[in-house]
């Protein structure tokens, strides 16, 4: 049987202008991958309610679940809530429950519970909330997309918050070997390879040293680890160190 | 008039398995920023060709030029040269001039022209070449969309090829100013700061400290610099450092 499949949806202008190098999708990509769901595809919007709606609505149909980053703050540009409210045709309002967990935390804090912290707590009627046991503000699910904060470090337990409760697959073994040569000389002996197992995902990414020099790391991945490893031989053989 | 607009598909399993983190992307997007060209989204797909396709006619269709990332070396798993035809219903076949650049190459350096690399020479009819001068073997584009290597260097050299052709948009200009609160503090005042100037874009981009301390950096984008001063003025009188 296949793996689940998931999506990515960032949302936000930080990596879109350049102003920020992404974190969160490698962290994501890293977990999906641990617990044998096969992320397909991410996208990456700026903060415009039609962008962050169509591509909440393509993903939501297209995968097995989806994850968006950014958007649920305080401020004026956090508008993620109210686009998967209207993704879904869902309302969306300042909900009991995550105000009374914002009310608690700020009344300890002694901070004051102003308009736009309570923005924090506008959730879609329809939503199960994320636990963030890091700044409170919860995350939250609707259907089968799962909306959490930017902040790196919200992100993150966020998404601890999240997996235990997902269906993974089969867990997914890789093993890399890396080769010295261009691509170019690699490749005859690595297409024979890749059709003799075609259970195995086996995947070429080159790189560049700095002396100039080009090399590839390959990449076998499947979750037969005998079969990885007779692949991992063959490979060794056309390519002696 | 509003600066024309972009988009980028990284193609290749290297950030969706979380093998590798994020590089051409934080690079495009500096360099279009650079020249007054709004990135609005990007995409990460994996080397399934009904995916690139998709995603292909999407962008095209959606933005005024597209810019994409891996799949074009020639081990078994690059497959982009053969979907940017597909999704332009042109014939793709070794083009004389690009086997010619490559032929010499190898020539050169004395290495073997052989199949895998020939595959390199496969180019859209319709298609124009982008050059490489880091390792020859050359990008393309069709129609609006810009096919480019993945290897970082490879693909930064071809960006630099591309970039003077270019028409770009007003340059913009971006100030930034680092308040150290929390974004529930922030989120009034700087409401009030964005509805004052509607021609600016005014973005929030909170951050968590070592020390657990929460701040944001506020970001001011716009063409006309007196009027993003004259905000940041605003904005300096509601938060004294």
């Amino acid at each position: 049987m296949p793996n689940p499949t998931a999506a990515m949806l960032v949302i936000g202008d930080e990596i879109l202008s350049g102003r920020t190098r992404d974190a969160n999708m490698y962290h994501l990509a890293n977990e999906l991958t641990g617990i044998g769901i096969d992320l397909k595809e991410v996208r990456v919007v700026s903060d415009d309610a039609p962008a962050i709606i169509a591509a909440v609505q393509a993903l939501s149909a297209g995968y097995d679940s989806v994850f968006t980053s950014g958007g649920i703050g305080p401020t004026h540009d956090d508008i993620t809530a109210d686009c998967i409210a209207a993704a879904f045709n869902d309302t969306i309002d300042v909900r009991d429950d995550a105000r009374a967990l914002l009310q608690a935390h700020y009344d300890r804090d002694g901070k004051d519970f102003n308009e736009a912290r309570q923005r924090m707590a506008r959730i879609p009627a329809s939503a199960t909330l994320i636990d963030n046991p890091v700044s409170v503000a919860p995350g939250f699910r609707v259907q089968n997309v799962h909306v959490m904060a930017g902040v790196p470090s919200v992100f993150r337990a966020m998404v601890a918050s999240v997996l235990p409760t997902l269906t993974g697959g089969a867990p997914l073994i890789s093993e890399n070997l890396r080769i010295d040569r261009g691509e170019g000389d690699i490749a005859g002996p690595l297409g024979a390879v890749d059709a003799k197992y075609p259970e195995l995902s086996i995947g070429s990414y080159p790189f560049q040293q700095e002396n100039g020099q080009y090399g590839a790391n390959i990449v076998i991945r499947g979750t037969d680890l005998d079969m990885i490893n007779a692949a991992l031989a063959d490979l060794r053989a056309a390519f002696p160190a």
